[in-house]
C-alpha cells in the first residue's frame, strides 16, 4: 500500500461509528480531490455487519501495521493507545473526533472535534461546509453511526444536534429511525457466535493515567441475565487480559439498552475504584450502575476522577 | 468577573492574531447566544495598537489570573505553557487554533484547528458555517490578523486559503491589502519605545520537550542593523531570562520582513542546536538564517527535531 495514499481509520475494536465514519470521511476526501482509503484496525461487530449487509457493501480492508511515514486520517479516536500500533511513526494529517483529547503533534494539522454524540454528526457538518453531496448510502452510514453511538438517542451523550441531523439523514436514507434503529441495535446484541474472550474484546478501550493502565469494555444487550450466566468465563478472560497487559483495572460493562442501566464486572488491583466512583458495593466483582450507559460520559470520567 | 461568562483569550505576549481572534471569537459566541468576553494575557504590541487605533476600539481587558472553574475559550494557542497561569483549573470549552497540538482534556470539547496561516482564517469559516454576519470592523480585524501572521502573504505558513479569504475580507473592510498591510507591518517594527528586556518579550513563546525548556522570541524589523547594534543589551536580557526560567535554550529572532530572512541570537547550554538545525556556524552567538521567517514552520520544528 502506498504511503502517499491516505488511510482513514477509527479506533481498535471498531464499532459502527468507527467503521462508517472511516468510509464517510474517505469519501469526503476523495470528493475533495485527496486520495484516501478507509481501512479498519479490527474485526467487524454484529451491529456494523448489519449495516454493511443492509447496504450490500464490503467492510474496509483490515490493516494490522502501518509503514513509517504513512499518511493517515484518524476518525472517532485520537489517543495513541487506541490507534494503530506504530501510529507514532505515521504522518497524521487530520483528526475528526468527538472524544476527550489526549494528543500531541509537532506541526499544525487539521483537528476537528465537537462534544456531540457521534463522529458522523461532525462529518455531516463537514459535508455541508464543503457542499459535498450526501447520497442515500452515505446518509444511511451516518445515520447508523448516530443511532449506534447514541443508543437511538437515549444515551446522555446524545445532543439536540445529533438528533436533528439524524432526522435529516433518515429522510435521505428513506428509513424510519425507530424501526431501522431498533433492528440495528438488536443485531448488535447478538453474542451467540462469540467466545467469552471475544465478547470482552468486541468494544474494549485501553486508557492510561499517571502510569496506571486500565481497560473499559462494553457490550449492548437486551437481556442482562443471559449475559451474566457466563460470568465466570468472562472473569477468567478478564484476568488473562489483566495479566497479559499488566492492567491495574478492567471494567466490563454490559449495557441494557432497554432499561438504560449497565451491569459491570470489575477486576484488578484498582477494582474498588468503581465503588468510590458510583457509591455502590461490589458483590462478587459485579455491580449494577443505574442509568449509566455511556462509557465516554459516565464511565471514563468517573474512573479518571477516582483513580489514584 | 463571573466564572460563568466565558473568557476568550489567546497566548501570552499577544500578537495581532491573538488579540483580533479573541475579539472576533467572542463576537461569534455572543451572536450565537453564548455570553462571552475577549480578554488578553499581556501587553498590546505596536502592530496591534495600529489596528485598535485604526478601528478606534479599546484593547480587551488584561487578565492576570483565572478563578478556578472559569469557563474559557482558547484561540491561537493550546499549550498550557503559553496560556493563563492556572489554566489547569479552568474549564476549557473550546479551542480554535492553527498551531501544533499538545493538549489533553478529560471530557470531549469543541476543538478546531487547521494548518492555515492564521486563526482568523479558521474563524472566517466558522462565521460562514453559522451564517453570522462579518461586519466591516470584524472583517478589518480578521484581515489584520491574516496580514500579520503571514507577513502580507510572504510567510511559508500562508496558504491559498488565507490569501483568498484575506481578499474577500479586504473588500468588506474597504481597504487595499498592500497599502494597509504594509502600514500595519511597519507599525509593528517600531521598537523605539522598548527596553531590550521588553523587546525580547514582545513575542516570546515557551516550549517544553522531554524535560527541556526553551524559548523562541521573534520581532519583525525592516532594518536588521539597527536592531543588532543593541546586541550586547539583548544578550544580557536573554541571559537573565535563562537564569530566571531555567531555560536550556533561548533563541531570539529578528525577522527582516523586506528580505525574508531572520538573524538570530542564541544562548543557553543547548545553543549549538541551531548550528545543527540550520547548517550554520554561530558567530559570537549570532547567525543569519536565510529564507527563515516562520517560528511555527521553520523554527520550532527544526529545534524540536534537533534537540536531544
Amino acid at each position: 500500500m502506498s504511503i502517499n495514499k491516505t488511510l482513514v481509520f477509527g479506533h481498535k475494536n471498531p464499532d459502527t461509528d468507527t467503521i462508517m465514519s472511516s468510509i464517510v470521511m474517505a469519501n469526503l476526501e476523495n470528493q475533495l480531490g485527496n486520495s484516501a482509503k478507509a481501512v479498519r484496525l479490527g474485526n467487524i461487530n454484529k451491529e456494523t455487519e448489519y449495516v454493511l449487509n443492509y447496504l450490500n457493501i464490503e467492510a474496509p480492508e483490515l490493516v494490522s501495521a502501518l509503514e513509517d511515514g504513512q499518511n493517515v486520517i484518524l476518525v472517532d479516536h485520537n489517543e495513541a493507545t487506541q490507534s494503530a500500533d506504530n501510529i507514532a511513526n505515521a504522518n497524521v494529517q487530520k483528526v475528526v473526533d468527538h472524544h476527550a483529547l489526549n494528543f500531541s503533534v509537532s506541526t499544525p494539522i487539521y483537528y476537528r472535534a465537537e462534544p456531540v454524540g457521534c463522529t458522523a454528526t461532525v462529518l455531516y457538518k463537514m459535508y455541508k461546509e464543503h457542499d459535498v453531496e450526501i447520497t442515500k448510502n452515505i446518509a444511511t452510514m451516518m445515520l447508523s453511526a448516530i443511532i449506534s453511538d447514541t443508543l437511538l438517542f437515549k444515551s446522555p451523550t446524545c445532543t439536540a444536534e445529533d438528533k436533528a441531523i439524524a432526522e435529516k439523514l433518515a429522510k435521505i436514507a428513506e428509513v424510519d429511525c425507530g424501526i431501522y434503529g431498533t433492528d440495528l441495535l438488536k443485531a448488535g446484541t447478538d453474542l451467540s457466535d462469540y467466545t467469552p474472550e471475544q465478547i470482552i474484546n468486541i468494544d474494549s478501550k485501553l486508557f492510561e493515567k499517571d502510569g496506571k493502565k486500565f481497560k473499559i469494555a462494553q457490550i449492548n444487550t437486551a437481556d442482562l441475565d443471559s449475559v451474566f450466566k457466563n460470568k465466570v468465563y468472562f472473569e477468567a478472560a478478564i484476568n488473562d487480559e489483566i495479566k497479559k497487559d499488566n492492567l491495574d483495572l478492567y471494567m466490563f460493562a454490559a449495557t441494557d439498552i432497554i432499561n438504560s442501566n449497565s451491569k459491570v464486572i470489575t477486576l484488578g488491583n484498582d477494582s474498588k475504584v468503581v465503588e468510590k466512583a458510583y457509591g455502590v458495593t461490589l458483590d462478587d466483582n459485579t455491580a449494577l450502575l443505574e442509568n449509566v450507559v455511556s462509557r465516554k460520559k459516565q464511565m471514563l470520567p468517573k474512573i479518571l476522577e477516582n483513580l489514584d
